[in-house]
């Protein structure tokens, strides 16, 4: 009962073992979390076209939320890159970014999808983020992150950008291109260049001057914060704001009222879909963020509890004034490098966010809206993996199909319609595959049990006696394909009086290939041939002898390939067919 | 080239071996499937809420194009129950039964599955069929022979009926229960009862008197005939129509006109969806029915080529005042048993549905349509086979699910939405069970070089080597579980320093699969263990080679299983874990 318990309370599991020298360790993880995540907090309440302080309000309860119920110790919840543009994506048609429709239709998102990934975690559901594969997620995220890029130019040069795909971004660009503030470029382009030679070179300048390696790390994380000081300095000393530069701007102080989102049933059915696509691709990448982590330290996490304690922290997002959340990537890095040690971490950083929302929401007001966009655009360019096109190209044509599908569907038609397609896409070439299972007749090698492809090696055949090898599980969609493979074959060997289906790679006939064999069995009858088997598997057997099918046989079913071949092969002839 | 070319034209094959005795047979057999296609086409007509007119219209040139291009000798194509049944569902949408509009429609459908067969056939799409699995098509059928037989109870009562579900059927005979008229239900019950009666004792009659047993069967098929003439009879002699019962009415006398159909694009994409439905159950009935014939003869039927020549078949089906047409499955074993030998068989029934329609026109309007639905009733009873539910359940509870969920929603939604669900659900069951693989740890059976699960067999094994045999090809759908499993594994066996996974049972390992394997050799490497690979297949492994995964590999890649066990294991001990 306690082991149950402690199945749906992770908590109950390392909150007994809590210690004071654990807290320092996580304290400390959280002061770091803490910094990256305001200017985050607030890019990506940007990025989804929300008022600045539903970010920081996402980045709270939520965290708390997901502490109580996850079963990673270093997963960093909080408003995200690709959920933010997911958001923007399905609010857009709903209501004018900003406006305090679209913020409330952001609280029904997040709780829409929060209820789903709860209900699906009680359900035992999470094997259903199984059918968003890799090429599809990966072709997905590298498309989404050139979408996120696009989307913020328009903040770096100080004109509106807008739109929802590649196409209609570039417009709005195009247009607009006489109004570019040159001071708002020159904050935002310095920000980038600055962001840009942090990442490639700081680090390595830091452990050249003696920095340890981990310290170094950490030091480049923080240079959005550096960025993020020094604009928003600037912007107060110069007064950028009267100088056409757009700044954040008031944030209210204080924390978010607690209330439900609103009821109507309009717009949470039309937020259905967004929903669940949302709810899908964030689980994804928080179990794979979780899991990788994770292993490193030889821990577990449990994928159903994690979608159990995500969706409480999207429903917590939705009461207390946040945007759908998720396990983001480079914080959770952060976290763990920086000694987290249980979901306390996650909790001290919520704390932490409270307490910059109470104290620095009067200078954030001076923020350029530029230097955000500058840390999106950067943070998402590790996103974008071209080169991986090529990669599965060369691996698999079908998953490369299907990668190029999701990246062209997205950057042209938006979110939705792209992870849709690439996720039939690639079922439906899975389907496909072994719609067309591989089968071969095969002949002994003389002078022993073993049997082989007659198209291969240099066997025995026998013109009565012909022996097929089925290498798939047989069910409906490739049912029928062995009708015509059989059939083909009675039509080929005229000679032919029995035939051996060898079945070792068949580990289940389901009711569409039984019917398929008791078809082939009669119409074998009806040509004057035997049916055999050979080498059924255990519970394939258990089923079939379920029904009438082993009576109906006209033949026998044999332990072995070579048991078949001994019974009722008559005049075996030596065969080499060259290919 | 000329191979190609007969590939393409069947007939070519088989024209200059034709014969007069051939022809002899052919005749005779043309002779008796028209006697029985007559009164099925008024019969299908009705049913599809088209005019008599139609259902001759339909049995005529269409059968003629598929005589020049289908592969089987004896196949019966022309208007058939199930497609009926679908066109009624179809075009009720569009306009109301019987008026022009209905009957533009009609051809409207014909042309557009006409030319996805056609298409589909030029692509060598027929695969696609295969998706409708046994359980599915065999609970659509049944279904629709219920909503069949639902359908014209009205006609046998002289009522109105209507209705595209089981409920609306019920609730219109329901309504007008009060207004049954006498004399219509004494013609439909009794045609009703001596067809029942003669299908169940007739054949054994005449056999006791001395028939051949084809001739016995060949007559008892003709019942309908006698049914249609001696109602005739008695509607004209008593003069039926004017104690209101429903008459065939007025067929136009003459051959159809060729004219292209609607071109209004609306009503072309309405019946999309429709026409894809249509097009696929009458190609998988086809098909099967082709198939079983072919087979009892030594011959063989292209599936592809059946598309071009059922595709032709319906294009000609709706230029020419018809309907759409498949292979009917009665008519077919009744022309294989009269002994047709090619397709000129079903052309010559063409001419002889031509010579009925110049002739016996002015006879058919005293036709009672109630004669014509108990000949409905009487042929769809045989297409209800309530006990296959229990048969499948018993045998895959995955497979009864879809076929139940398959009956249940065509008898309560409709054909459409019937068939829909059922293949989704096929295929989702098909995913679900996939998406789990079977995989076992392994162990060696002393002293051989055999390993078998350690879960059922007393096995050698060894702490820090630990086996895992997985039994399935990895793809996207369970590249995660498998993930899950070793990590899972991982955390369980704390003394673990090498994983071998064996790979005997995998056929493919897509991209998905590969990222996987990645991870978890990096995860792995991160808790100090090494990752080795055992009997990776030929296929399988030569695309591995062109991937960076063979050098990242912490461990290696062994031959055999026990190859891997000699170099790894270091201190076996011996384990008999009981269950």
């Amino acid at each position: 009962m306690s082991d149950r318990l402690a199945r749906f309370l992770p908590i109950l599991n390392w909150l007994k073992d809590y210690r004071g020298d654990t807290f320092v360790s996580d304290a400390l993880a959280a002061v770091i979390v803490t910094l990256m995540l305001v200017p985050q907090a607030l890019a990506y309440a940007l990025l989804a076209g929300l008022p600045p302080e539903v970010g920081l309000y996402a980045s709270m309860i939520p965290l708390v939320a997901y502490a109580l119920l996850g079963t990673s110790a270093t997963l960093a919840v909080g408003p995200v890159a690709v959920a933010s543009l997911m958001t923007a994506s399905a609010l857009g048609g709903i209501a004018e970014a900003g406006t305090p429709e679209y913020v409330g239709a952001a609280l029904v998102l997040a709780s829409l999808s929060g209820l789903m990934l709860f209900a699906m975690g009680l359900l035992r559901l999470g094997f259903l983020a199984n059918f968003l594969s890799h090429p599809v997620i990966s072709g997905f995220v590298t498309a989404s992150g050139i979408l996120i890029a696009g989307s913020q130019l328009g903040h770096i040069l100080g004109i509106q950008g807008g739109g929802h795909n590649l196409l209609e971004m570039v417009e709005g660009l195009w247009q607009q291109l006489g109004g570019i503030n040159p001071v708002t470029l020159l904050i935002g382009g310095g920000a980038l260049v600055f962001l840009y030679l942090s990442r490639k070179f700081l680090k390595r300048g830091l452990t050249g001057i003696g920095f340890s390696e981990r310290l170094a790390d950490l030091t480049t994380k923080a240079a959005p914060v550096t960025a993020v000081i020094v604009t928003t300095a600037a912007a107060w000393y110069f007064d950028l704001g009267t100088a056409g530069v757009n700044l954040v701007g008031e944030v209210p102080s204080g924390l978010p009222d607690i209330s439900l989102p609103s009821m109507d049933p309009d717009i949470w059915t039309t937020l259905i879909p967004a929903a669940i696509l949302i709810s899908l691709v964030g689980f994804v990448e928080s179990v794979s963020v979780a899991q990788t982590l994770a292993a490193k330290r030889r821990q577990r996490i449990d994928p159903d509890s994690e979608l159990i304690a995500l969706g409480l922290a999207n429903v917590a997002a939705g009461v207390s004034g946040g945007s759908p959340v998720s396990g983001g990537f480079s914080r959770s890095v952060v976290n763990f490098e920086a000694g987290a040690q249980t979901p306390i971490a996650g909790a001290l950083t919520a704390v932490g966010i409270a307490v910059a929302t109470l104290t620095l929401t009067g200078l954030l007001a001076f923020l350029p809206k530029a230097t955000l966009a500058a840390t999106i655009i950067i943070a998402v360019s590790t996103l974008i993996d071209l080169p991986a096109i090529k990669r599965t190209l060369a691996y698999s044509k079908a998953d490369g199909a299907a990668m190029l599908a999701t990246i062209i569907l997205t950057l042209v038609q938006g979110v939705e319609a792209g992870i849709i397609v690439g996720v039939a896409l690639s079922i439906g070439l899975y389907l496909y595959r072994t719609s067309r299972p591989h089968s071969a007749v095969v002949g002994r090698i003389p002078g022993t049990e073993h049997f082989r492809n007659v198209q291969r090696h240099k066997v025995e055949i026998d013109d009565s006696t012909v022996v097929l090898r089925v290498d798939e599980s047989l069910y409906f969609a490739n049912a029928r394909y062995l009708e015509e493979t059989v059939l083909e074959l009675v039509s080929d060997n005229p000679e032919m009086k029995n035939l051996v289906l060898a079945c070792q790679a068949v580990n289940e006939i389901d009711a569409s290939a039984l019917e398929s064999l008791e078809a082939i069995n009669s119409r074998l009858e009806d040509a004057g041939i035997r049916l055999h088997l050979a080498e059924v598997k255990g519970p394939v057997m258990d089923r079939l002898q379920r029904t009438h099918f082993c009576e109906e046989l006209t033949g026998q079913i044999f332990l072995s390939t070579y048991d078949a071949w001994k019974a009722l092969a008559k005049k075996p002839t030596i065969l080499f067919k060259t290919n």
